[in-house]
């Protein structure tokens, strides 16, 4: 591995840890996983994204990454960073976690005291061709989530709405470290809301 | 803990294990994660059945646990299974899997060789004043299994159809080894038919 | 695997956690690490013997076994078991930890107080031609126990004096759930008592 | 965390990952477990030293990392690679395994054929002011391993003859993901050698 490959790992391994330490964020984690993905500096497929092998689930009531940080562990999160940054390259890492209606409202007041862009994906509105064609759906999505935040790759947006799928907020930034801190912060506040 | 409960995790141990042996295995593993589940004799809530904590995912490309059986570590499978149990004392343990349209014909050929009753659960079916109950759920979704395969609990049923939630595929039998057994059976016998 | 096979397991499963979950105990795990052991009721071999795989080691400040309980998992400790049950075949469980000169002299008050046989095993006083006799140690170790315990498998003992091996003390009993807690109450009064 | 830090913890997860694909290292794990060591460019004491939370053990058969490589896991391995740094600043990793007298003799042999400086520590040297001194062994046996190799920090060296210290060998360089393909290489050599 290269250094931009070490140091990469360094930082997913230091923010995994970040996420494993923040016992309010189990509440955030959906059914189908946290993933936490990083994409090279030139990203240009899922090869060049570390993701956590397994994601990170809940045990004993707290955070736990399945497996270690791996360029090429997620499908799904790492093409959408990828296509995330063809919009704004500045974004290269990102994790996703639950959605609620109560969440859903409460990220938009905490979106809005931040200055952070808050956007969302109704995949009702996804016209059926791209539904059904086989990876058609995420330049759709992702331009459906910079289109409904006025042109800007949105810092916090979530997708909801479709048959088989379960709703998932996602958080973006330069860095891992970052968005997991960024992540862990929204579950304390959110803990102490309620 | 009693000899009864010690038997149990000796017996979830050892079909947990089964299942991380089971390369194949890993294909049928959700989004939503697989869970293992094992009932006590006279199970009356959650905290009699012992489930995976964390649930089994995919590690490196083979099934992995997350955690260790515990009595109450599983919600929805230990709701489902108590549920079944009223029908059908004898079932007291279940595992779920993936579901795709070519599983489930394929799924339905092996249960009738296999003279297995296979149900489903069409949830799209379910009343709306059900579906906005906390907890009326499980009843209306156990009575329908029950009711599609001719009033008895059926061997492997699914559900599909919901909004916001993956289909998945559910096994149940009188104990996890067994369970975990026929579960890796049908993940060789489908991989080796593709 | 039988109903013998799973009720050890499910057993040993609890015992594990039970030495996970004192964190006292991490000041006693040796530089060797610490094993658990249970033999069947009519242990013939190792392979008879549940150790974990791995062993228990320190993470994070806590004790944690590195792998799961398994037949035949133990090569050392497995022997001894086996040698102590020709004396008092009700001996069928087993741990070991660290030794040093002050656990050494609290230990022998607190078996004192217990009513426990404490023994020792001086290695120094091992014939060369055993010592150089491949398995020939382990008959000579039990029996310098025994003998130095007036004739009873203590509960009890520690070896030391040899060159190149780290000296350690062994509790024994019925079952592991018994020894494990037994050990752990030794490493919260021992830490007490410091 | 600093992008010393980060880059270096990168290559320590590298490095461990290399270990544990190392099938064959499985036989060179001592008793006390293996450990992996990586010092900052500037270590003054061991919390500059990156090392293996629990060390390395052998789980189902293969090498297994029981922890994370955190800064301070280490004291031992640690100290000995600051005090190695002293003589020669660009040593900065270290790994240890085990010794026997068959693997010793193989050894000498192959960093011959390396070219690579091979050493020993006889702690039967050790004066006895130096033994029961806190601390001060340390300090003897780098200067004995130096010493012993003409005045230079060796490539690999052992240290054995003491009572209650499984004997085993060192071998260090420059960073943790060479020394780790160093020792993968002899664990494959040796075992083909046997």
């Amino acid at each position: 591995m290269d250094d931009e490959g070490f140091l990469m790992l360094g930082r997913m391994v230091t923010a995994v840890e970040l996420v494993e330490g923040c016992g309010e964020f189990a509440a955030l984690v959906p059914e189908v996983r946290t993933n936490l993905v990083y994409a090279r500096e030139r990203a240009a497929d899922r090869g060049d994204v570390l993701a956590v092998d397994g994601r990170i689930t809940v045990v004993d009531g707290r955070p736990r990454a399945a497996g270690r940080p791996r360029f090429g562990a997620s499908s799904h999160m790492a093409r959408l960073i990828i296509e995330l940054r063809r919009v704004d390259p500045s974004v290269r890492a990102g994790i996703d976690f639950a959605w609620t209606p109560r969440l859903s409202r409460w990220l938009g007041r905490y979106c809005r005291e931040q200055g952070w862009v808050f956007s969302v994906i109704d995949r009702r509105g996804e016209p059926e061709e791209i539904k059904e064609a086989e990876g058609a759906s995420m330049p759709w999505k992702v331009a459906e989530a910079v289109r409904a935040a006025g042109g800007r790759v949105p810092k916090v947006f979530y997708e909801t709405g479709a048959v088989g799928k379960e709703p998932v907020t996602v958080l973006v930034g330069p860095d891992p470290v970052g968005v997991a801190d960024q992540a862990c912060t929204i579950a304390r506040k959110f803990h102490g809301s309620g």
